[in-house]
């Protein structure tokens, strides 16, 4: 298929390439700043340095346009897309947006006679290899299958996409992902720190993330991803420990509260990452911090972009 | 090598199996009661239904007994042992005993003339087919490579064991891995829990951990186990959501308040279960109970015997 990837930033450059890559799908490749598109263009896209140049690509039938952009600009964007985009056109949502919003925002895109599609990408740098996980939301099942061959090749070889219900649900779900994320990164967070500064002096933390990832009831990838990063620096010097929040749990507790739900867990990883903001650092958010770094290139000293 | 079985409940079959079975060792089963001893037998251990009979098994030279009992009656066992058993041998301690009574214990049995090491043994019912993470702790090195035949097999095939350092530390870090078990199940009930009781009516459950597991950040053991139990029964009807604790996050807690050191997510985790216990039950205490019963055989409603 035929589709527009607006935002080459690291999340949207690996998208690009791999639909690029694929042979399967012609991808207008555009961006703010030029280099990234020059990038997108080796690895098989159609430059679109300007919005007319995508309107030429694109040609007068109904387009689709996928947008992976910083959650802040990511709406007035789409608004701009409605304006210029033949009617029937359908504009993606790739980026981590609060599901509210995602939700206001389809009505406007749908009174404009085109489909908003949310999907939530997680896998990180690492979704270009393994394939991503895309969390999928769509009012409308024709326009989601217009779009299904391209979340096929992204999706390959061990991802899967998933339509989850109507506008909005793609983001909730993967908003929830990243709020269990926070209370997971937390949780082996503060096991790491009673390891390093319990009373068994010189203890193995490498040795013992690697042995949990051997069956253990905690094996998972943030364990891996651990034992990586205390492998390579047992002492996690150099780290800050100071963890960006990137607002996907602040939504998740916001929603929890307007439920009534309360998150206890979550709750506290998320109080932890604002208070590692104003200096209380410890080896738990250091072990956080490296998490981060690990699974999305994060800067491990300050803020990291979203993923 | 030869080596004594002592408690053949859940996880002492299985490894007493997972020893005789293999042709390498020479196994000897004991317990209170008989019928599991027989069991044993039809694995190819050799029965031991009395202290006399064990010690007839072992003849007169140093001897291995690895004990498998409740940390309720363990200590009393293995100082049983410790009166009847020539002295040079070893006993191993492979149930969750508090890391703090290891560390006592072991005067005791370095003071009978033999040699106490203490392992951690986590991968739920499911360690006989995936192999054990062993985790370990000894004050002596050659005590421990006696039993490292043992482990060899027991790790097999997919497994792994480590001495992380004197007595104590192979508990110490199952206690921290059980900490961080709590704080992971939490987790993801919470975030399971937003999916169900959230606004999007009718969403799968099963599909959000299905998809979480190809390849998202959260991808983990504990992820899977939630969408088996969440396909099998998506409304996990039934289940009341009464989580027992057993122990290894109370005694982290104990053990970090010592250290002075703070745990939130763990302790958020720890304290939901308590409120279980009190009725204070939900979706996500659902899930924790279902995730429990499939790694671990747990009852669903009610008490489960430690693993």
């Amino acid at each position: 298929m035929k589709i527009v990837i607006h935002g080459l930033g690291r999340m949207g450059m690996q998208i690009a390439r791999k639909l690029a890559e694929s042979g399967e799908h012609t991808v207008i490749a555009h961006n703010r700043s030029p280099k990234p598109i020059d990038e997108a263009v080796r690895y098989g896209a159609t430059a679109a340095y300007t919005e007319q140049d995508v309107l030429d690509a694109l040609g007068t039938d109904p387009a689709v346009v996928w947008v992976m952009l910083p959650a802040e600009i990511t709406d007035a964007m789409v608004l701009r897309w409605t304006e210029i985009l033949p009617k029937g056109s359908t504009i993606v949502n790739g980026g981590n947006s609060d599901f509210r919003k995602t939700k206001l925002l389809n009505k406007q895109v749908t009174a404009a006679g085109m489909e908003l599609i949310d999907i939530g990408v997680s896998g990180g740098i690492w979704g270009y290899t393994n394939g991503f996980p895309l969390m999928c939301g769509a009012d409308s099942e024709s326009a989601f299958s217009g779009i299904t061959s391209a979340l096929e090749t992204l999706s390959k070889p061990e991802g899967m996409y998933y339509r989850f219900g109507p506008s909005g649900a793609g983001h909730y779900v993967k908003m929830v992902h990243n709020a269990i994320e926070y209370g997971i990164m937390q949780s082996l967070g503060e096991g790491f720190r009673m390891l390093h500064d319990g009373p068994y002096d010189g203890m193995n933390l490498a040795a013992a993330a690697d042995l949990w990832q051997h069956h253990s009831v905690i094996t998972s990838w943030l364990t891996e991803l651990s034992r990586e990063a205390l492998a390579e620096n047992p002492e996690l010097d150099g780290i800050s420990g100071y963890v960006a929040e990137s607002g996907e749990a602040r939504w998740t507790l916001e929603a929890a509260k307007d439920l009534g739900i309360e998150l206890p867990a979550i709750q506290a990883a998320f109080d932890v990452r604002l208070r590692s903001q104003q200096g209380e650092t410890n080896f738990a958010t250091k072990v956080v911090a490296a998490q981060r770094n690990k699974f999305g290139g994060h800067n491990l000293n300050g803020e990291g972009a979203a993923k």
